[in-house]
């Protein structure tokens, strides 16, 4: 392999030729040598870039930045968003807990791109732009990351998560209404107890998510406050007069996301409570998917000794050793993804109990998992609608059959009978394996005539109605 | 100890004959002998008195219960709230996860309590009130249970946790204020850096209260959405029409509190997600809350040795072998309670994922653990607030000592000479052990004058006033 | 109330003239209103009295001490082990990191019931004892407290934990052998997979147990290592020589359990991993039991309309609402109390993580959570055993029905016909809701006489034997 | 993209024709797009092609397989274990939880490699090798998955954990030695205790990892058990008789490393306690871990304005805005990989909670985390020693400055004067900012000469040597 000398204040550094990192990136690839390589997520480049072009377009439009130079980082901040440099940033994260090695990356890589566009040799002549002086003008790590990773959970959030969500509980609401006259048996404890309609179920499902969806919503304020402009210690030493604002009006523009500066720029450096607060709700939608995959494989369990309710879609050979089995497999990497998130909840709880003074240094872990969590369950929602809630369908011979043995019909007896009794005849038809109505006669408590009119299934599912 | 014989469906218990208590309290008590006695908290008895007599008038206004028994109910609801029968209420957290047994428990001291009220003997004679044909008119474990807890939850949160949280913060806004303009030097990666004030820095964790109270308060909502009239599987089976709403209003009337009945009942049995996101909230204010307590700590630290910046008061003895030892123990103890909230704040999650069909089982220890980590945050920030915030004073002496030993102030030549050369002043300086503006003459990149004029500590704290 | 007058090195402070503390646990009293009084363990108190007498042992043999404060110390520690000084211990586990408090809370309580065992009055006359020249003699907050835990969680664990656990593990190993011959579907992804006895399914549960088990012990050495002799900061400053061996064996003879001197002092206050390596067990032991109570309550479901494949003790009314319910109570107290040890393990590594320098100041909530989840696990492995786990027995009928259905009992043809066929064969009778017996001959791959003999569910179960 | 044809039980599959994989990984892939492509870890990867190999070796020793398939299946896996084909393991973690569909991965590029390996062209002509009847031969997923992620957990642990662990810890050994005459002050509660010797609290640190390592290894030999020949459910069906334990014997002999047959095959399947074990073992680790390098970073703070007691290398530029300014980065990494090593420790228990009978299907995230966990720890040891603990040096003078400020050498009075006086003379030295020797004289409770021989901190740090 070919190098080329890169310089920073600490010295020179061989950096491979054919890269466009310079000397902090490659000090940082020797010195944190953890997990595999690049594990930094591409999504905090990206913000990044669009932090860095509003920077360039805000210095020149304040005045401290030449328009040449605005356009040629706005011009590499395009082709990053493009994807064209993904193999540019090759750090990790855990590296320096505030990220100041990928952004520096991020500078590096537009200067050296900046001078390749003037036409120049990377490594040959003057810089055309300076990484620290223009490319990071106005800016700090301890500000720039936390943008970046804002934008970067901002975007993920309502791009990834919210739709994915949607999607699912969109189709959960049409079957919920589809099944809405489908009465089965209910079920507490795990135990037989009184008839609910299969559509109710559902529709439980469906509120669980819209109150998941609203509590994450609820986090997006929190998340659209851009430390950008608090610069070293958040009083925004080094830049020029109205920065903050504009500088976040313009990654407002750029994403088209109501991002606004953050009101008090101390607390955006010094901790990442907003991280801690949208996680919180990605858990919260991790705890409400985990009881309804969980909910679905049970009713779906089977096929001829389980509940087996509702049918799902058969996607793929079920076991490498037993023929014809099928799995609920779509219900599997959904409670993985949940576990997987309510782990990472902890991670990023952890992380921001930690700052210190002016710098909470847990930024690169905090982001990677609110990133990891936010792209799992959009994934594994879109995944579960696809390919299992689209397909769910009642088994309405083994609901029927299931409902017209319970015991617990007998709860409908009680404002005629009294709980004491009713329960009597409950536990001995249990007692004895014969059915309610046999037993409610020989004990005299009720007619035949009564029993059929009060004990009807479809008539104890809708009192709410 | 002398007994009478109470009975349920499964027949007769010995009972203690001084307890209001029946034959499931009893049972109870027997079958599940794990940990200290009475764990279940009183405030969820409390919201069950609120709940039982909220129940009676309803029922009472449709025409299923009389106004003699409602009077009744509604008369022993009341002693309850006034804490006249905190001792009839032995049963543990760690029951059936439907809380069914302290359900009954209340059902049992309203029906006992009023056969007393009557005139009567318990045990003697009918009962005057049923346990679950009167008391539980209309109710099931099931409902009653979670809008037990959310009532205990919403109080215990804006009765407490708010409170004390607000408290706290008004008092760290006031010293902000005071000490807006103590010019400090800041510190990121707990390494010095350019200087902030101590205002600055303590509006910072003002903010970050703020945005915990917001957090907090975005929760409570669903909090006000109550089970109740969903009775055994979310249906309402049992119910007299109209009556979910009505009871809800009358809990609203005597909590004086704005709780709903619930949109959709199936959820409101099945899951708990108000438990899990109202935590979460918690859980972000002990993350916020261990980023201050840590930090004052660190700030308070010495008294000679260490940072020394502020002054906190001295409370007790810090130490039994080193004399004169003062201690930060009120950042202790807000630290240890942010440790345990965020392990109850995965103990919650884990419950919430388990429910299974139309019932979450784990209600009793998801409403243990909120109600802790609320009593703890609002308790810790009271006692910090008191004990330690208010006293807080700047060591003006140490203050500047460190302030003005500061390589970092060479950041504000940045924009003067760029950040090469300044960094090599700042390296020489480190080196030699000498001060930046000898270094930054010898070099020659600035003039005495100059570097007194640029580098003023004062100036460079203000940039986004 | 009525008072008197306590001192300490800050002042005079009024205490309740009934009670035995003195001006420091007061002090504590009002500093820390943190949630309910009296929430630091009994278990830790008993911890110091142990060590109290221990030092008083040490301290007298090594001459620092003479034998009538050492009589009259290690009386008072009796007394308080007898419990008869309950009430004298006010304070809370939210206190100061380091239990300064309580440990002076002890030290208090030692000299002035000791100035009443010598005839005299409280707070007349010069003291008998001083609780910190004598009762703390060669000893430290911060070298006792750790040795109170260290001694409490271990008793908890031995006395309670192992116990609790080993009694249900042998009922659950009782069950297995009697349970052998029980062929019953087996299941896997909750689907219907080949054959298993009920013996062999609860074989895994007693294996997981032994597993467990096995992990908890495997942490006892690290956790009999005591602090004690480490004083202030881990040097054992003030102690004479030999103390700290000497006063470990003390220890290990009152307890009469294997503590030792911990061989590195400083680890032994600045770090709890021992209480973190103990509660990794114990949540261990939390994973195991909720996979145990979990499937039991599985095969428990219905009573008609659930899997039903065993039957559990019915020890109380399951609803207050639904005549003759029965539910799974012991599994799901169980299974809160595992969801509170997986929270509380995130506790103690919150706490293990954050101690500074030579002193880790989260000795009371990592204390806390350790004795709990100990105690929890304990009493509800009992409760368990003795209300549920005894009087498992199965349900031949149902085991059958379920068993003779299941459409895996085809994987044994695999052997004789290959995979493809015999998917073929399952998916075919899956589809036509047939046996598999049909399609099989129907299909041409199998004759009758072939697939009975090559088909028996008995036969599928005990390879491994 | 160019295309062939691959069927499973469920039918064709199209499939890219440069692939290696057949029908059920295609599937797999379609079927789960959640998150970034190949997230199964290709650990797991090689721990399946040990255990495939040692399959057909069994298979072939009982009679069960030709050896011409045997040495066709070997090669094959040998290419596999020289990382020639790593991009044939295109599936994700969030999958189905038994891992089935990466267990068909590899059977199906086996028997794809073998089928070229013997001069045929995949897709064309009979199999070579049947990927269930041959490659899976004896097997099921639900034995081979646990399988393979308990070699790929051993051998992560035991190459890369344990000895980075031990990396640092050694070098932390010999520093403490090399400063253990370097006497400074000690802290608790972060506030100024009596002396200790910086190698004294070195030592703290290496009895930490010297526990934490014992415990990482008391958890291998349940992790050395193996679940291969347990099959479907536990019950061995379709294996040749002693197939478990000599397939065990040929993985221990391929890996070289001490792997035995579970004794319980059922607790093999169907809980997953051992990755629970060590996991918790490694979380251990990561407690001690991070206070650790808190530690380093408090005592490294500075360079003028914080504690600067100790100096760790600067490797690169601290600041993107400060100029000159060194960052204590290692530790950064560090306490972000324990930060998520106990997040990942909950998604572990969590996972290991919620089995469902005779099969635990969270296998892939549960291996994904105890593995991500093993790296992280043993990649950030390694890069924290070599980049941070060997170049730790003690700041001479700041050590002996901040020694003598003290008031904490105090307590060495306390034998000779007791601990009442002792406070005086430290409270009145802090009120007056005078040194203790003045008030100690003042106060006239010791000489000027009894002050000097009582008074040495070198004297006060070695009563347990």
């Amino acid at each position: 392999m070919s190098f080329r000398i890169e310089k920073d204040t600490m010295g020179e550094v061989k950096v491979p030729a054919d890269k466009l990192w310079g000397a902090q990136t490659e000090r940082s690839r020797n010195n944190f040598k953890i997990g595999p390589a690049a594990s930094m997520p591409l999504e905090i480049v990206y913000g990044f870039a669009y932090l860095k072009k509003a920077a360039a377009y805000t210095n020149c439009e304040l005045g401290v930045l030449p328009i040449e130079k605005r356009d040629l980082i706005a011009q590499v901040c395009d082709e990053i968003l493009e994807g064209k440099h993904d193999d540019q940033f090759p750090l990790v994260v855990w590296q320096t807990g505030s990220g100041t090695q990928s952004n520096m990356n991020v500078n590096e890589v537009i200067a050296n791109r900046a001078h390749q566009i003037a036409g120049k040799v990377i490594g040959e002549g003057d810089k055309t732009i300076q990484p620290n002086d223009d490319v990071n003008k106005s800016q700090s790590s301890n500000d720039t990351f936390p943008t970046g990773m804002h934008i970067a959970a901002y975007k993920k959030i309502v791009e990834t998560t919210i739709p994915g969500v949607k999607q699912l509980r969109d189709t959960l609401e049409s079957k919920s209404k589809a099944f809405k006259d489908v009465v089965k048996i209910g079920r507490t404890h795990l135990m037989d107890a009184t008839p609910i309609t299969l559509g109710q179920e559902l529709s439980g499902y469906v509120a669980q998510l819209n109150h998941g969806l609203k509590a994450l919503e609820n986090t997006l304020p929190h998340l659209s406050e851009l430390a950008l402009g608090g610069t070293a210690v958040g009083t925004g030493l080094n830049t020029p007069k109205g920065y903050d604002k504009r500088v976040a009006e313009y990654i407002a523009e750029f994403t088209d996301l109501p991002f606004v500066t953050a009101p008090n720029k101390f607390e955006a450096l010094a901790a990442h409570d907003a991280l801690v607060e949208s996680h919180g709700a990605l858990k919260q939608l991790a705890v409400s998917l985990n009881k309804i995959a969980n909910d679905i494989r049970l009713m779906a369990s089977g096929p001829r000794s389980g509940i087996g309710e509702i049918i799902i879609p058969a996607n793929e050979p079920g076991s490498s050793i037993m023929p014809g089995k099928v799995n609920p497999t779509q219900c599997e990497a959904m409670t993985m993804v949940c576990a997987q998130v309510i782990g990472n909840d902890v991670a990023v709880s952890v992380g921001g109990t930690q700052g210190h003074y002016e710098l909470n240094v847990f930024k690169p872990v905090m982001a990677y998992n609110v990133l990891q969590s936010a792209q799992l369950i959009g994934d594994a929602c879109v995944s579960f609608d696809v390919n299992c809630a689209v397909g769910i369908e009642p088994n309405h011979a083994t609901i029927e059959r299931l409902l017209n043995n319970s015991l617990m019909l007998v709860t409908a007896l009680n404002t005629k009978i009294g709980y004491y009794k009713a329960a009597e005849i409950a536990n001995t038809a249990h007692k004895n394996g014969t059915t309610l109505k046999e037993e409610a006669i020989n004990l005299g408590y009720v007619t035949a005539e009564e029993y059929d009119e009060w004990v009807k299934p479809e008539d104890m599912v809708g009192s709410l109605k």
